[in-house]
């Protein structure tokens, strides 16, 4: 086997234009597109770690991921651009430095942090046309402000997930930070934590919403979080609303 | 001819759809698309009067614009609406409301307010494709914030318009503020005044940009507004930087 050495890089891509993170059958993912670009530049196929991965439509200000190149004479920052000389305009590498072997863009990543955008209102402007979701009942941010609370701290966040297989380790999460803001336009919400389960962002915030517009009373979250259980309606907060800011290790 | 009434509206569009708001033979322009959303409701031509014009590639928040509509029993949200089941989603109408047949879009305006996004970087970030101004050169943020001073006050501008015929109403206007701030990832200009020139805020972003990556000296727009000519390097910033935020009246 050839020599190679890990290379970290930080990726932003739109995710309207593609079917998620994750290597699919017949469809483009982000993952395999950027493997496609490795290969070209190396000659040989080289296997791409994402941080995690983003479903259809979620798009990512900083994705990180790690992969084995070969040890040319390449400096990290010329696979940058040699990367973006190759990928669609929708994906760029932001950043590349080489890490020791024993990083892992998933096992390494301490913290992530999500932000999900809110376009409250009965009119969607034309730039928030997918970035944003819409709701169009009335928000009391009040109430959306204490559901968010509730979701902080050590949990299990079973109720909050989707199924997917068996999870790695377990469904026990903490939410450092869980929080909103008004901006013009929009509501802003943002979570950090030191990981997240499958469609676990975009199920609390549907939950907070449901909250938010009167569906459900306050004490659902809390059960849910006592009692998790997938059962109960359950609404999920639309892909293109949820950004993955940043990657800590 | 029959009886009317004037609807001022709201328009919010995303400028990389359309060949800028005005009328043009065999280009879309968006005062063309909302005129045929208008003939489809009315059932005859009705004529599209916006604050100003803004060019292929400038996006708006919030362009305002009226028609005198025929006097249906139809209140003004309801045309509001109706206008948004036919436009494409890439117009909206924001708000809508009847005013006094003596409020004109473009002669009522007493002043606007203009956005103008650059990424200064390498790279530009998937999310900022149409949406930002990419500027290589490194930007030196003091030199950017002192250039910008030098547009505010009362000044003849015609050395930072495009010629298109004869400005109606001559070439001296004020700006009001002229302020930059940094944002995650990007540099936000904003410009408030009584009034702007064709093409006047790209090419003030230009010259302050030519001087804030060391192109220019800062002599040159205190020069450009003291004698004003269209001579010398000028450089127009990208359309797609530019929004139209607001028109006050």
């Amino acid at each position: 086997m050839p020599e190679s050495r890990r290379l970290k890089f930080i990726v932003s891509y739109d995710g309207r234009d593609f079917a998620g993170w994750q290597h699919q059958a017949n469809v483009v993912s982000v993952q395999a597109t950027i493997e496609k670009a490795f290969e070209k530049i190396a000659g040989r196929p080289i296997r791409v770690t994402g941080s995690g991965r983003t479903d259809a439509g979620v798009h990512a200000l900083a994705q990180c991921a790690h992969a084995d190149v070969p040890t040319k004479r390449m400096p990290a920052k010329r696979w940058g651009s040699a990367l973006n000389g190759v990928l669609p305009l929708t994906i760029r590498v932001m950043r590349a430095q080489f890490v020791a072997n024993t990083f892992h863009a998933r096992f390494s990543a301490k913290q992530k942090i999500y932000r999900y955008r809110i376009i409250d209102g009965a009119i969607i402007p034309p730039l928030e046309i997918g970035r944003a979701w819409q709701v169009r009942a009335k928000i009391d941010d009040a109430i959306l402000r204490r559901a968010l609370v509730l979701f902080a701290g050590k949990h299990d966040f079973a109720g909050f997930s989707a199924s997917r297989g068996k999870p790695d380790r377990g469904t026990v999460r903490t939410i450092v930070a869980a929080k909103m803001r008004r901006r013009v336009g929009a509501l802003e919400l943002e979570f950090v934590g030191d990981g997240f389960l499958y469609k676990m962002v975009r199920l609390m915030v549907g939950a907070a919403i449901r909250c938010a517009t009167g569906k459900d009373s306050i004490e659902t979250i809390v059960r849910g979080l006592r009692e998790p259980t997938r059962s109960g309606p359950r609404l999920v907060a639309a892909a293109e609303g949820l950004y993955l800011v940043r990657v800590r290790y």
